[in-house]
C-alpha cells in the first residue's frame, strides 16, 4: 500500500525526498495535539484515519476520478462556489495552507511580509508537496485579498490559474459584478469539464453542499452544551477536513458523529470540567495543521466553542435556497449566499462585528480571543473594530497575532494564561 | 503673518505644540535635499517657496474656498475623479502621508505591519498636524489596497469619509462597477456642494484637469534630454505640489518651468554629467516629504528621469476625452479614463510591465529601480513580475523595499552605489 502510495505520488510529481520528511513531521505533532486528548468522541477515530492517511486515500479517488475523465478543481478560499463545480461532474478541494514546511520555500520568490497562509500554500506548489495541487486541473483563486490576489498571478506560471473577483463592497453594484462573476465561472468550469450545467444537476449540487452546511452547523450547534461534548480541537478538524473530503461521506461520517455527541450532550458528558472557560475565536483562517492556538488554549484549561473563522461559521452559515428554478435564478441564489460571507475583505463590514456578538451570546462565551495571521491586512485592521465593538457588548477579548512557526509559543502560552485568568468564573 | 498662521492652525483644531515640532524638522531636510542642488532651473523658486510655506498661503485659500460656501474635499489616491470635484466647486486636495513624524502616532491604532504610507496619513489626522485634513469637508477613500481600504474604516471615526470601490480586474463586469462608482460619486458631490454638476461645468473642468496632465507630460517629456535638464528630486516635488495646488496656477507655473527648462536643452544645459547613470523608478508613490531614494541616487552620481509611480506618470498620463457630450458620456470617457491607471491593485496588471519596458526605452534609462513601501503586498508581489520582464527585455534592476525612517539610508546607498557601478556606461 505504501509502495503503491510512492508510485502515485511519483507519477503526480511530488519531490519525494522532501515529501517523506514533511509527512514524518505530522504523527509527533498529530499525537501530541489530537491523540493525547481525554475522553474523546470515538467517532473521531474516522478523522484521526484521514489525517493519518493524508495524502493517500483521498488523492488516489481524486486521480481515479480524474483517471476517469473528470476534473479536479483546487481553491484557497470559501468564496469558490462548490455547487456550480459538482454540479458540472467536478470535485472541489480546499488545498494545503497550514504548514510552515513549506513557509520558507515560497520566501525563495514571495516577499517575506506575506502572511504564513498564502507563503505556505505557495511553497507546495512551488516545492511539488502537495498531491492535491499536484492531482488538480484548475486552481480557482479569488482577490480577497492584497497577497494572494497577487500570488494568484505567480503561481500561473506553475498551473492553470483562474481569479474570481470578489468584490470590496457591499452595495447593489457589488452584487452586481459578483453575480457576473458566478456566472462566468460557471462557463470556465463547464469549459474545462465539457459538461453542461442544467437546472437538475445545479439543484442536486446545491442540496448536496446545503446537506454539508447542515451537518456542519449541527456540530456546531452540539458546542453551544454545557459541559461541551466535543473539543474545539476537534470540531476544527471536522471542519478542515471538510474543505478536501468527498461531500456525501463528509455530511454521512459528520452526522454519525453529531449523533454521538448529541447523545453525550444527553448524558451530561463533556470532554472539559463544566467550569472551563468558554472560547470564541474569531479572525484569519486555520489551515490543517494549524492547530497551535486552539491547542494553546485547551491546555491551558479553556475551551473553544465556536470559530467565525472561514474554517469554521463562515465556511457553512447561510444556505442557498433550494429551488426547481433555472440556471440563471439558482446561481442568483448562489451568488447572494456567497456575498454573506462576512470577510474582512468588505468595506465596511460591520455584519461580521454583529455575527461576533451574536455568536458569543449564542454559545454563552467568557471570552473572544481574535486570531490574526501576520501580515494579514484584512482581519489585522478590522480587530481594531473588533476591540471597540466587544468593549461596547461587556465581552473581554484578546487579540494574537502569529505565524505558523513555534516561536511564539511560550509567549502567546502566557499571554493566554493571563487572559484566561482575569475571566476565571 | 506667522501669527496669522497659528491663529488659523488653531482654529483649526492643530495641535501646534506637535505641528511646531513637525514643521521644524522640514527646512533643514528641504536645505540638504533641495537646496544644496547645483544650477536649478530658477523657476524651482516657485516651488520652493511652495514647500517653505506648506502649510500657509495654500491653508488659507482653502479655509477662504470653504468660509464662502465651497468645499474641499480631500483623498490619497490617484483614482479619485477630479474633474467632478471640480464641477461642484468645490476643491480636491491630496493629504499628507510621506513623512515619519506621525507614523508613530498611528502605530497606537493600526497595526504596525502596515506601510508607511497609511500610517503616516492616519498618523496626521489623529495627531492633528495636518491643515489640509483639518480643512477638509470629506476625506474621499478607495479600495486600492487591503490597508487602505480597512484604515479608512476606523478613519471614519474622526472624520466624514466615503469610500469608492475601484475593481480588482479589467474586466467589462469591472469597468460597469467602476462606472457605477463615478456616476455615485458625482451625487455624493452634488449631495456635499448642494451643486448641479452640469454637462458645461463638467466639460470645463475635465479640460482644465487635462491642461494639468499636458503640462506635467510637457515637463516629463523635457527629462528625456540628454543632459537631463532638471533633477529627478525637482520633477518630483513638481508632481507632489500638484495634488494640493490650485489647479489653474499649478499649469500657469509647470509651464513656465517648461518654458526655461526646454530652452536648458536647447543650449545642452544639464543638471547632472552627460555620463550620468539615467534612472527610471517605478512601484510605489512618493508622498511629500519621502524624498529619500531620488536623494540617494542622484548625490550617488544618477540621474532619475522618469517615475513610474502614481506620483509620477500614472497621475497624469492618459487624457480624459473632451467632448461636448452629456453629463452621462462625460462620466464615461472620466471613468475609462481612470482604468486606465495601472495599479498593482489589479489582477493582472500586465499593462503596468509594458509601460515600465516602454518608459525605460522612450527614457533611454540605464537601470530601473523598483521601489516598494515595506507591507505594500501589491507593488512588492507585482515586483517579481517586473523583475522577470526587465531581465527578458536585458534592462538592469535593483529592487528597494523601504520605509520613512532614516534607518536604512546607509545600506540603500550601499547598494544604489554598486547597481550605478554595475550599470556604468
Amino acid at each position: 500500500m505504501k509502495t503503491d502510495d510512492r508510485k502515485m505520488w511519483a507519477d503526480l510529481g511530488i519531490d519525494l525526498q522532501r515529501h517523506d520528511t514533511f509527512l514524518n513531521l505530522l504523527p509527533p505533532v498529530y499525537q501530541e495535539t489530537y491523540l493525547s486528548q481525554n475522553n474523546r468522541p470515538e467517532h473521531m477515530e474516522f478523522f484521526d484515519f484521514v489525517v493519518g492517511d493524508i495524502h493517500g486515500i483521498r488523492v488516489r479517488e481524486l486521480r481515479e476520478h480524474a483517471q476517469n475523465g473528470s476534473k479536479v478543481v483546487a481553491a484557497y478560499c470559501v468564496f469558490v462556489p462548490e455547487e456550480i463545480v459538482l454540479a458540472a461532474g467536478a470535485i472541489l478541494v480546499g488545498l494545503c495552507a497550514g504548514a510552515q514546511f513549506s513557509v520558507p520555500l515560497a520566501e525563495d520568490i514571495l516577499p517575506r511580509n506575506t502572511c504564513a497562509l498564502i507563503k505556505s500554500s505557495f511553497g507546495f506548489k512551488l516545492g511539488r508537496i502537495c498531491p492535491y495541487v499536484q492531482t488538480s486541473h484548475l486552481i480557482v483563486g479569488e482577490t480577497t485579498c492584497d497577497g494572494k490576489k497577487k500570488m494568484f498571478e505567480i503561481l500561473g506560471k506553475y498551473q492553470p490559474v483562474y481569479v474570481m473577483e470578489v468584490p470590496n463592497k457591499k452595495t447593489q453594484l457589488s452584487r452586481a459584478l459578483w453575480l457576473g462573476e458566478v456566472k462566468s465561472f460557471k462557463q470556465v468550469i463547464e469549459k474545462l469539464t465539457g459538461d453542461e450545467i442544467t437546472a437538475d444537476r445545479l439543484a442536486q449540487a446545491t442540496k448536496l453542499v446545503n446537506d454539508r452546511r447542515r451537518a456542519l452547523q449541527r456540530l456546531y450547534s452540539a458546542r453551544k452544551a454545557a459541559p461541551v461534548p466535543i473539543s474545539g480541537k476537534d470540531a476544527l478538524l471536522v471542519t478542515q477536513v471538510a474543505f478536501y473530503d468527498d461531500v456525501a461521506r463528509c455530511i454521512q461520517q459528520v452526522n454519525a458523529l453529531c449523533d454521538e455527541v448529541e447523545s453525550r450532550i444527553a448524558g451530561g458528558d463533556g470532554v472539559f470540567p463544566a467550569n472551563a472557560r468558554r472560547i470564541l475565536i474569531t479572525g484569519s483562517p486555520m489551515a490543517i495543521p494549524n492547530w497551535k492556538l486552539h491547542h494553546i488554549l485547551e491546555t491551558a484549561g479553556a475551551a473553544v466553542v465556536c470559530e467565525e473563522t472561514c474554517t469554521g461559521t463562515r465556511y457553512f452559515d447561510n444556505l442557498v435556497p433550494e429551488c426547481e428554478g433555472t440556471v440563471e435564478e439558482q446561481l442568483e441564489n448562489i451568488a447572494d449566499r456567497y456575498l454573506k460571507i462576512n470577510c474582512a475583505c468588505f468595506t465596511p463590514n460591520d455584519e461580521r462585528l454583529s455575527d461576533i456578538v451574536r455568536l458569543a451570546k449564542e454559545y454563552n462565551v467568557d471570552g473572544v480571543v481574535h486570531y490574526n495571521l501576520q501580515f494579514c491586512h484584512t482581519y489585522a485592521n478590522e480587530a481594531v473594530k473588533v476591540e471597540e465593538t466587544l468593549a461596547e457588548a461587556g465581552i473581554p477579548l484578546l487579540r494574537i497575532e502569529s505565524d505558523y512557526s513555534n516561536e511564539d509559543e511560550g509567549q502567546i502560552r502566557t499571554r493566554v494564561e493571563a487572559f484566561l485568568e482575569m475571566i476565571r468564573r
